[in-house]
């Protein structure tokens, strides 16, 4: 297969820092969009992927998956692309396009394995996938989204990954008006789960750690936020809430968050801890309740949620930074020092 | 409030064995029913509940929750009862009748909190509730169950907690044909649910530690039947099964029947194991996968059953025996040895 040559930022050990490369894509076949970079937003699973967290690390490795950019080239049968136009890479690249998860576009649970945008088997190159921090994308025109005009086209870079993560468990579990919808944790995900949740029509309340988090989830548009470790406070919610979205990746206690919950309600995990967490049998048993888990999301609905964010003016609240910082974004990310999300002005990569 | 004396089985100390007892009832109230109990189902809470295990210990004690028997006498204001009518009562005798959830036909959750048919406050009478194992019972109107005349009337007592127990999430969770369904666990609730599950058109799979119960499954109608120990024919069923009801009252590993459901599938505990369960986040995030409880039923869920069941033939497997081998039975119980309901009749107990 022809190939081109791509400027990127990107390591071949877990223990270096990123720093430029060149890699080499596929030139553009009959299905594929080619598009240059413009933003790519910085998710912590960037970071894992990088540091080797979730085992499997394909050298050199790329990241970068919440990749916003502008047409350069479309192949023979590309409908629905044309050079000049906005466009959109998330998570997910390639999949089987035949198995009942991508029938039901979920993709992202595909039999066959997704592919993901990088550090990935690639079934079309060979090889592996290549993500966002590199001036060049190709991919096959199913798993382009159209980008929405954003007059913060950087700040919406983010939704690719963090917007459909939390839109698509609001949307599958109903957050609407008249539904009280808990947000657990604001960072990348929670501050974009509020507006989504609000947007949606939802009365939202944020339960944090934080106490300067506090003031800021109402700055976001929560219509009460919650400090976790004020029992008295916590203690009013019991029972209250229709559903809560929790975007905590670290152990935490899920039982005093399922009390919080009326009948039937469901605590959703889009969070990835790495212990296992602990739920007592008489907090779902009582009440009908259930500890649920959501993962992204597919195209169509990627799609859904860029069109519904547009409409509602909806962005990432977001710290752009050049290529030539990210390792100590990087840093900052690690130690939670970013509100809410990185977004690499990849003009910064001089081609 | 006038009172008549009835003669029970029960124990005023968690250490001692049940004996011949007598208890004050309240006479027959403008809204009660007064029954004989003709049978009384043991289920495992009874034991639990005699032993302390949950708190809560009122002396005397007098279990018995699957209560069937004839009408002796009503109320004034009684509408649906006539004596010499067949009556039932299970776990729930009053609920608050004006939270939400009694209104959503929930009273098992309701926000006063429900008064179970034994070892329970009485509202209406003042001091505690007392349970089956006794000659006469008097509930309110409201709580009393139409019982069909089934041909075995004593293999439906256990219907009152174990039907109702299995029916209620099998109904909510959609088991129907086109589904399959997993059963976890064949003991008084795994049993009755395999039977309610095929009557419903469900495909059941039955899961069990014990390789006797998988030929018992089959005979008792579960479309298959596996050893849980077998790794090789539990892969078989990974991402296969839409609902599985999990009936294990003792620690146990989740994560591994979380692996077997397809999309949006849900693992329901109707068991009280009394140590935490732990859940891997990816088990519950790929696959969009729920993690759930479901406690009992309401009370015009529980007459829908009882309907259902005889409609269906369905009965519990019950062994019967006299109230003077309740300790012996209690005994066998605590060591698994019962296939799979013990049924009380009431006979046994002079007046």
């Amino acid at each position: 297969m022809e190939t081109q040559q791509v400027k990127a930022y990107g390591t071949t050990a877990t223990t270096e820092p990123l720093h430029e490369i060149m890699i080499s894509r596929r030139a553009v076949q009959a299905h594929d969009v080619e598009f240059e970079v413009l933003y790519c937003g910085i998710c912590h699973s960037d970071l894992h992927q990088v540091k080797g967290d979730f085992g499997g690390f394909f050298a050199p490795i790329v990241p970068g998956h919440e990749i916003v950019g502008r047409v350069t080239a479309v192949g023979n049968h590309v409908k629905n692309f044309k050079v000049g136009d906005l466009a959109a890479v998330g998570c997910i690249v390639d999949s089987c396009d035949h198995c009942d998860h991508c029938h039901d576009g979920l993709e992202q649970f595909c039999d066959e394995g997704v592919t993901y945008s990088f550090n990935s088997p690639d079934k079309i190159s060979g090889g592996h996938t290549f993500g966002g921090f590199s001036k060049k994308y190709v991919c096959n025109e199913r798993y382009v989204l159209k980008m929405p005009p954003f007059k913060d086209l950087a700040a919406a870079a983010p939704l690719l990954c963090a917007g459909i993560t939390v839109y698509s468990p609001l949307k599958h579990w109903g957050a609407s008006a008249g539904k009280k919808v808990g947000v657990l944790g604001i960072g990348g995900l929670g501050h974009v789960a509020i507006k989504i949740a609000k947007a949606m029509g939802a009365e939202v309340v944020v339960f944090t750690t934080s106490p300067a988090k506090v003031e800021d989830a109402k700055r976001l548009g929560a219509d009460e936020a919650v400090l976790s470790s004020d029992a008295e406070a916590m203690a009013k919610y019991n029972r209250k809430l229709h559903f809560i979205i929790d975007t905590v990746s670290a152990k935490h206690d899920v039982n005093t968050y399922l009390n919080l919950l009326r009948h039937d309600g469901t605590v959703v995990l889009v969070g990835l801890p790495p212990e296992p967490l602990e739920i007592h049998a008489f907090n779902v048993v009582m009440g009908r309740r259930s500890f649920a888990g959501s993962n992204i999301g597919g195209i169509a609905e990627t799609q859904e949620m860029l069109d519904f964010c547009y409409k509602h003016n909806i962005v990432a609240e977001s710290e752009i930074i050049n290529i030539q910082d990210v390792n100590t974004a990087f840093e900052r990310l690690e130690k939670g020092d970013v509100k809410y999300r990185f977004v690499i002005d990849m003009d910064s990569l001089k081609a």
